[in-house]
């Protein structure tokens, strides 16, 4: 889900005196841009130095953004503009490291020959032991095949390496897990699970992430079946744990109940259906669909949620609307009844924008900004590695959601991704349900 | 190649009276057993506590060297006896880590979305940017099938793990480089080739390892003529780099001049074969080869080398001899002619014992306890890499056999292998000649 997809570094230099970054601030947000991070570099006895972290839509965006500044007068100068996220990419963004020493040449014998022999015997007697003495119950693989990387779509394997190598450096941050990319130069259903399947002694657990609709569906049932370790699409049902999480909240904060309401999900892509599916686990009966494609609609039916004729039957019929279809504003205010709970997800343009949604009698409503899937995929895998679970059940997935929703603060959507109780929590979740399992 | 295969800490402790440590490594000694390092662990008043780790061939032995120590009398007292290798192994000995903090915010938008969108679009438009912004460049794949992990023969995949992280760590240590374990859970020429070009786009070269004879041949042919980066099979050519710089070394000690010499090389399994590569690609056109098979004589044909009938008429014609057949004692004493340089190099036991070689007139001789493959492939992959060089020649392996030598200590046969300098030489030495390519 990107938001805003420029992010630059302004160099800006101000009089010391009171007012002036006020003023650049305003021309920055006249002009539309958003202000990340505000580093004051330097403060001379009369000018001041800033870094100044501006998100913009595209590259005409900051154009305007950067005019804006340049018409300021009275001393303010932009100096430098930089792309700091590029420059913080160069080497890549994951290494992998050695976790012992290697000092001595008895350290050498120890790690490698002839020490490692015994090492691969036991394992050769007892298999379950690479559990112990390997990093193959630590690991996860980030399998993608390039078909719908961001909001980008199918821009190839290649391209998609930033994105795989953000989730390893999540995974390492949030959890402890060794996340290790692999980039697939095939497209073929067949030929990824066949793939997946080839490499797959290798891992504990396999996250498939940005791979297209429909054959995600395909590839992630077909792996599940046949691997006996967990097996999760993130864009599917990691998306769809911190969905329900949100909604859990909103209802709080709404003073709807959840469990009783009529649940109606606009979009039926690979998040919308697995939503849906979330939402059945968490015990919801009344759950409608809505979306363009009728073959869609036939993939709600099959799973036993009603397809609605469109979008005014929905938001006449559902009490709590979710939306994921990447089209902005497409829910009329007029739409609105007084008492809904509403969570436009798209980014970076919601499907209704909160406030307008409010203003129309909504109890609750939100956009997607917040919620991220980081929240949920780094403590799911932690939990199930530690419980040794085979697969990922919708039971563990439920129990996630809640953890997260747990850990929401009164009145916000979500928690705040860096706040490592939240993980803790969704993987003490997790293990607990699977080790009943 | 493994050496002996037990390495056990001993807790010993004795009389602090001088003497007493020598009882116990004359006890170990006796029995057959190597010490590797003593930590003195508590000087008290009247007895010392140290670590002695002890290298057996097997239980057996270890049985014997314990029952040794026990025997002893006079306050020596065998504590406990711990595998401090398996306790190194818990957990694995590799991590893939963050090479970047994720403290803020700020951070998260840069790792992750939103600002990886644009990195992303910066690599689909010019591919070649991935070397820059991704871990790509940097990252080499481990491959294994699991049929020849060390000495061990045909134990699987995941048994071969511990060997996998081993060459990782040492990758992290020598290089820098991310070594990233594969192991393949077929043994199929075609599979292991499909599969390993199906996962190529992840990796900037591959090390294919322990993967066992006649299919390793196969494999890394048609994965060298197929893929657009470095591949490299280490228990062929990283074992002839080693080996080619032992036998520069030993013919410098003994005053030999190597390019001139008639060298044999008994043994011509897949590093067999290799080596005498290796000896074609330095120049050297005297080139006899013995094996039992006559499959392998082929092969050596075909490459250009002459096999001989019998290691009798092999020791008769080649000045210096190179052997690696695992068969201890192979060769003979009195086929041993004045002046001959004789590398025997199987582990544990080696064809010929360097002292009954030299007794016997040999100029130069030893074992293959000090040539380790750590010596050769993490440079070789750092100099490939560094330069982006499509794939790994024999002038770049001669190259590093030459930075190997020249980094050897007067009277040695290879470096130390925690020596920086010996890897950061041959990564030069393999860059340079890149470079030219």
């Amino acid at each position: 889900m990107p938001e805003r997809n420029i992010i630059r570094s302004l160099f800006v230099e101000t009089p010391s005196i009171p007012g002036n970054l006020g003023k650049v601030a305003t021309a920055i947000g006249m002009a539309g841009g958003d202000i990340g991070e505000v580093e004051t570099v330097q403060v001379g006895p009369t000018s001041t130095m800033r870094n100044i972290t501006v998100h913009c839509d595209d590259d005409e965006h900051l154009e305007q953004v950067l005019t804006a500044i340049k018409k300021l007068e009275d001393g303010i100068i932009l100096h430098t503009v930089s792309d700091d996220v590029l420059r913080a990419h160069e080497g890549g963004k994951i290494q992998v490291k050695s976790r012992l020493d290697v000092r001595s040449l008895a350290d050498l014998r120890r790690v490698y020959t002839p020490g490692v022999a015994n090492v691969c015997r036991t394992i050769e007697q007892e298999p379950e032991k690479a559990w112990i003495y390997t990093s193959i119950g630590n690991s996860v693989a980030i399998v993608t095949d390039g078909t719908a990387i961001l909001g980008l779509g199918d821009i190839g394997p290649l391209a998609g390496m930033p994105v795989m190598e953000g989730k390893a450096v999540l995974f390492d941050r949030f959890a402890g897990i060794s996340g290790v990319p692999i980039l697939l130069n095939t497209k073929d259903p067949d030929e990824i699970v066949e793939t997946v399947k080839r490499i797959s002694p290798t891992f504990g657990g396999i996250l498939l992430e940005d791979i297209g609709s429909p054959h995600c569906f395909e590839v992630e049932e077909r792996l599940k079946k046949e691997l006996p370790i967990p097996v999760m699409h993130d864009d599917q049902h990691g998306t769809a744990v911190v969905t329900l999480a949100a909604v859990i909240s909103a209802c709080k904060s709404a003073g709807v109940e959840l469990k009783n309401a009529a649940v109606g999900q606009i979009g039926l892509g690979a998040a919308g259906l697995a939503i849906v599916r979330m939402f059945q686990a968490y015990g919801i009966e009344k759950l409608y669909g809505a979306d363009k494609s009728d073959k869609a609609k036939e993939r709600l039916q099959e799973i036993g949620g009603e397809a609605v004729a469109d979008l005014e039957e929905m938001m006449e019929r559902a009490d709590i609307i979710v939306a994921t279809t990447g089209v902005p504003g497409l829910i009329k205010p007029e739409w609105v009844r007084p008492g809904q709970v509403i969570l436009a997800l798209s980014n970076p343009k919601p499907e209704i924008e909160p406030e307008t949604a409010l203003e129309a009698g909504a109890a609750f409503a939100a956009d997607g900004r917040s919620v991220n899937n980081v929240l949920g995929f780094p403590g799911i895998f932690r939990g199930v590695l530690n419980a040794r679970a085979p697969e990922i059940t919708h039971p563990m997935l439920v129990a996630a959601a809640e953890a997260i929703a747990s850990c929401t603060k009164k009145g916000e959507l979500v928690p705040h991704p860096l706040d490592p109780q939240v993980h803790q929590e969704v993987a003490e979740a997790v293990e607990t349900v699977a080790r009943k399992g």
